[in-house]
């Protein structure tokens, strides 16, 4: 392809809206075009990139056995209510009507979806396992659109489904799919880590879920990573351990004391000369159990945090946040001296962080302005909580192990979860088994957000001066850089080596702009194709023509037909 | 593939609202599954065709110079307002309104959008001609979504926008892409033919634009045909001759004549002895003009009828639709006995079909109930009029030039046409040229709908049996039926067969079910794939394999040895 024939437009200014690396670079490189909040267009030359990562995504996804469909991307209500989700997705989910008053919305997933195409074909368990796929266009009406392709509204989503009898079947997929997956971003470049999620609402207690995520500071997720036991998860999942409380393990009786207009956990520990680590951290959250509000106190550790994913998964609560004050009024509380004592267990659910020792003594708020109390002992003082994990995590903590962990940020490039039965048994997808009995097969779900992977690619291996492509997603794996443009050598020299390239099926694109070397070279390095090979003074000089690596920089300079030989050597099995 | 791993369901029932021989038999062959009025989801077959579809298209276009672009399928109202096209498309668009309270709707088309696209790019006529498409999802909200993916709701579409300097760079782009649509059609195994066509309200006057019909009796479109000329145009737009036409040239004054309760064309021939071609028929029509509300009164000849589109283009009214009674008693009109003489032409347009001799008498009726004329003379009587081609063709018509002509029905699989400005210069999108003077591009756009286009083989190609994919379309080239599952020599020679074709690229599936030959068969034929191998009886005898072409019926026996250089020959260059 040659440069004047593809459209392109570079830019030096960064949108106003542009914050990460990988948005500003797609958009200056002329790869993408924001059409509207949360909106893009694709350039010819993202059409390639966006082309090449899907053709991997198949390619891995066939040789596990996926096969391809398309769903509908507007889909019905009806659907929707069978499972109970036209309420509960919320304004995520664009619903319209059409002209015959028919509710439709655009489909933010297609679990209701895929279940019902597959209820129309499977009758029996001889027809599973099967996993189904597609690549399609989904729609989220994201509060805060941003970071373009990372977080946009409309965007193409590889979204698999599997289909099992059993669990033992089931986990056997997930872990074919597990492996695609890891095939998938490795062929794409992204050095990726599989990290233990929590699979929420979505999911069956002990099913399997996993991300996929590459390591950026700009990620949106935070990670604990144990390099010792090659172990990560999301910390809205991972449980690790302080080492540093001393526990007060004094049995002295609960005592009421006076801390005036002292509220905040330093406040009180240095009112009552009391470690920080030796207070309980109390708050006061707000969810919905089925369907009926329902509240949680939550303690931890005085300097700890709490973590509300962990609350909603410990409690079986959902949409859990913090109490407001009209909340705390209703129910008698008082911010600022919240504590578990004396607290109605039927009307408040009590859970309590795990490295609260339970016979250990702590000081906590007890409900009433101007007072705390010493010594409360969980064992003996709370007579109805739970314990679990629901702290966050802290870069001074160990794993489970007690090997050192890091604190790091994630791009979420993939999601692999096992659902278990709950849209099978809700859509009615009974298959007959073996005896004949009707059973609703286990679901997995697969996921791969295709321009947040690309975007991922972008955001890991850029450079200070554009973009970086690996050679499985680059447009284009050879840029000729005729500098000189008026110069007739040069121009012919280019002109024979594009041609030489294209004969060898080498994909190739040639700047014939009529330009300055400057912004040749300014611009390949921005649009970031691999290999460059530049025609210039040493050309007219040598009749030399020299190489450079966009990625290391390396330098090469040979004759002009030692190239071809050189580049199908640098491009085999690739 | 193996028939038991590709989850396929077939069906021996029609659905109830599949009323066209390519519905019928996507749906039954597990091709397509209705998710929903005018939705459809693919099954992994019909993914396999629809992607040997795009490939065809995308390899067409690029060898054209097209280049691949994606655009949002949510585009915001702003875009729509800046062409007046908001409101004007009607309820056909789908508007929605996101969590910000921002207007969006889902693309029916994409001028406004690529033309948004352009002008981000666009800066000197250095960078034209330039042909950007898309192969996209479209949803347009039809009022009767039918013949399931002929007229869906949402669909994809290959859509192309070219933008040039001038009409003759236009008319040279113009050209390559009928070309291109000639060569697409082709390879699809589609006899189609490219009709003459009328270009609406989107186009210039003069502009060209073609229609690519698929001929077939379920087709909504009636053509003109001419084969002698090798002329084919839309029936909105064909002009033919009447050749039985004796006019009435007598000079005598026009004669108001008692008619009582006899309104149509028929009784007043009768009453009078006059031949229905001596009268005429006249139709009031109301419309827009410059979003006024506008009249026309259409007259042609007795037993012609009125063809509204051509009144459209010709009167330069939009939206035409016959007057209502209120219409009709607001400008003192009565029905039945509608006529041009003393009509008002300030407030009413009168548009009379070429075919009125302008120097003939026509008995007409006189806007007066119980009365109509005799005489009427266009030249004498009416003093202002116009003349132009505004009548349904007839079967006994001839072309312009005197040869003979057909009326047949079509499928429109292909729609090219020149835009000129309009869109360019209602969104400002302008380029310098060569003297640095700002002008708008002019533009030329492209459709394919894919679905349909799949949709139009089926219909052209498929027997009483089933499907008939072309090599070029069809999910799997090969199909070898193992009869008799339960026979080890039989299913190990089926087997044996399917990995040697695997071996050598010869895309095949087997049918491994544990069924009766008769479903394998029926089966087989539903689903269309073109070479049947059937091992069965004959194997065991005489170690002969038979062949069936799905397509002639033609067959062929050989030994199991000698099938792979025949099928390779068969699918040489395919």
């Amino acid at each position: 392809m040659k440069y004047s024939q593809l459209f392109i437009q570079t830019f030096k200014e960064t949108p106003s809206d542009a914050q990460i690396i990988s948005h500003q670079l797609l958009h200056r490189a002329g790869f993408i075009q924001k059409s509207g909040a949360g909106l893009y267009n694709y350039s010819p030359l993202m059409m390639m990139v966006i082309q090449n990562a899907t053709s991997i995504i198949r390619e891995e996804l066939s040789k596990v056995g996926g096969l391809e469909i398309s769903l509908s991307m507007a889909t019905p209500s009806e659907l929707w209510k069978e499972s109970n989700r036209w309420d509960e997705l919320g304004a995520l989910m664009i619903q319209f009507k059409d002209r015959s008053n028919r509710d439709l919305c655009l489909s933010p997933t297609n679990e209701e979806a895929v279940v019902d195409y597959f209820r129309k074909v499977a009758k029996s368990y001889k027809q599973l396992p099967v996993c189904l796929f597609q690549i399609n266009t989904k729609f989220r009406d994201e509060i805060r659109p941003r970071f373009g392709l990372m977080r946009a509204r409309e965007f193409s989503m590889k979204d698999a489904y599997s289909f099992h009898i059993d669990r033992d079947c089931l986990d056997k997929t997930y872990e074919l799919l597990y492996q695609a997956y890891s095939r998938i971003f490795e062929r794409m470049g992204l050095a990726c880590m599989a990290v233990e999620a929590d699979g929420g609402a979505m999911a069956d207690s002990g099913a399997k879920t996993h991300e996929f995520h590459v390591l950026a500071d700009s990620g949106e997720d935070e990670l604990v990573v144990c390099k010792q036991e090659a172990w990560a998860a999301n910390s809205e999942m991972a449980q690790t351990k302080r080492v540093d409380i001393v526990y007060n393990k004094s049995t002295d009786a609960m005592e009421l004391i006076e801390t005036g207009q002292h509220h905040t956990i330093q406040d009180i520990s240095k009112l009552l000369n009391v470690k920080e680590s030796n207070c309980l951290k109390t708050v006061l959250l707000k969810g919905k159990k089925e369907n009926e509000t329902s509240y949680l106190m939550a303690c931890c550790i005085g300097d700890d945090e709490i973590n509300i994913a962990k609350c909603m998964k410990h409690s079986g609560i959902s949409q859990l946040e913090f109490a407001d004050e009209s909340d705390l009024k209703e129910l008698g509380f008082v911010r600022g001296v919240l504590g578990p004592v004396g607290v109605d267990s039927d009307q408040v659910n009590i859970l309590v962080d795990l490295h609260v020792d339970n016979e250990a003594g702590f000081v906590v708020g007890v409900n009433k302005e101007g007072f705390h109390v010493k010594n409360m002992i969980l064992n003996r003082d709370i007579p109805v909580c739970t314990q679990a994990d629901i702290r966050v995590s802290r870069a001074t903590d160990v794993s489970m192990n007690g090997n050192d962990i890091e604190l790091c940020r994630g791009i979420e490039v993939g999601h692999i979860f096992q659902l278990g039965d709950k849209y099978t048994k809700a859509l009615k997808a009974s298959v007959l088994d073996k005896n004949g009995k009707a059973i609703f097969p286990l679901m997995g779900c697969y996921g791969i957000g295709v321009g947040r992977a690309v975007s991922a690619v972008v955001e890991q291996l850029a450079d200070e001066n554009g973009i970086v492509w690996p050679e499985s997603l680059s447009p284009f794996q050879v840029v000729i850089l005729p500098l000189k443009s008026k110069d007739d050598d040069i121009a012919k020299a280019g002109q024979a080596l594009y041609e030489e390239c294209q004969k060898n099926g080498i994909s190739v694109i040639i700047d014939d702009r009529m330009v300055s070397p400057g912004f040749k070279f300014k611009d390949a390095d921005l649009m970031g194709f691999p290999h460059q090979i530049i025609i210039g003074e040493t050309f007219k000089n040598k009749e030399e023509v020299e190489y450079r690596s966009r990625q290391s920089g390396k330098k090469e300079s040979l004759r002009l037909a030692e190239w071809i030989p050189f580049l199908k050597e640098a491009l085999k099995d690739k």
